[in-house]
């Protein structure tokens, strides 16, 4: 019971700042996504050939969240995209005070696109909200077709579902219509993209309804 | 300092459970394993192929733990193998209670080797003891060679890896080497194994370890 009490007292606290956020967001005229996969599903694959997409269209930055190692950052500053990394050293996910700490460090003035990459966990990053406008699930076909049902929260939750990695479907055993049907029962709203950040299919589509999605 | 402290608090009771499981689990002269990875590297698949395998050669039982669903346990029932689903209904790790009712449904006598399969989640399931004799980490190659680094507590904490899916090798952008060196650095008595669960390489020399591990 003192555990669900904290727990509870932890997250009330998470969403206040999280409302905080998105009043500041929102007064800015930024939009904000969460990024959110188990590790390596792509997430940072997705991070650079989204950015490297939409250079010069939109002013976008990014923030980090790795447990340890700044490498995710690097990668997304070699796009030329400003990034603030933060180690969550041992955290398993993302919260109200490392984005404000973040925040600090970032200006937000001009900025379009502000995306966030959570740690790599298909469950407890879904619980903090973090003031984005959406939730983005990445999920690579070698995961398997199961993952939705097992891991429902994600799926139900992300406004878009980035199915990655389809390059790899004839090697493995993955039912593609499993993902979309389970999918859409959980969230029939959800926009659906099936892409690979190695061949480039998919991107396009993703990229420009992206920048619609932006500017609207 | 609440949330640690109530942190400190749930990890010590944790630990007392697990402690106790330890000692019926040495009583009863049953070996334990606890398999950990991220969503989709692979542990149901290990853990059929394994149990195929030992097969006639030990007395085997399973826990399953799994946030939704019970697909799991059905594959390993499939297996001739007792196997105890726990759901955890959003919880991202397994804990002492859990094991505790997942014990009163199993019966350990004249049981050789229990594993336990967490769930999928890299980060959570490390902290909480469960009473095991190792950590199993399954690692697939295509999460990316980065993982060990990124997520260290894993690959330290862990007395075997298996690098899993080695079979896509050719279709991807992943340095096995890589991972073999940070896990070597990591802990440098890791027992490494390179399998695949789909082509069953490498599986032959692990199954055969496990037993002389179980019997030792």
């Amino acid at each position: 019971m003192a555990e669900i009490e904290v727990g509870r007292n932890i997250l009330e606290a998470n969403q206040s700042m999280a409302d905080k956020f998105r009043r500041q967001f929102a007064a800015q005229g930024v939009k904000v996504l969460n990024l959110i996969s188990s590790p390596g599903a792509g997430k940072t694959s997705v991070l650079e050939q989204t950015l490297k997409r939409l250079s010069g269209r939109l002013s976008c930055a990014v923030i980090e969240g790795d447990i340890q190692t700044d490498e995710d950052a690097q990668r997304v500053a070699a796009c030329g995209v400003p990034a603030v990394q933060i180690q969550t050293q041992g955290a398993c996910h993302l919260d109200g005070p490392m984005i404000s700490e973040a925040l600090e460090a970032l200006d937000l003035e001009g900025l379009d696109l502000l995306i966030i990459e959570n740690v790599g966990n298909l469950v407890c990053p879904v619980d903090f909200d973090l003031g984005e406008d959406m939730k983005v699930a990445v999920l690579s076909v070698t995961e398997g077709d199961d993952k939705p049902s097992k891991y429902p929260a994600l799926f139900r939750a992300a406004g878009v579902l980035l199915v990655n990695k389809i390059d790899l479907l004839p090697y493995i055993d993955c039912d593609l219509e499993r993902i979309h049907n389970t999918c859409h029962t959980l969230n029939p709203q959800q926009k659906v993209f099936d892409i690979s950040c190695r061949t480039g299919e998919g991107l396009k589509d993703w990229v420009s309804w992206l920048e619609n999605w932006v500017r609207s």
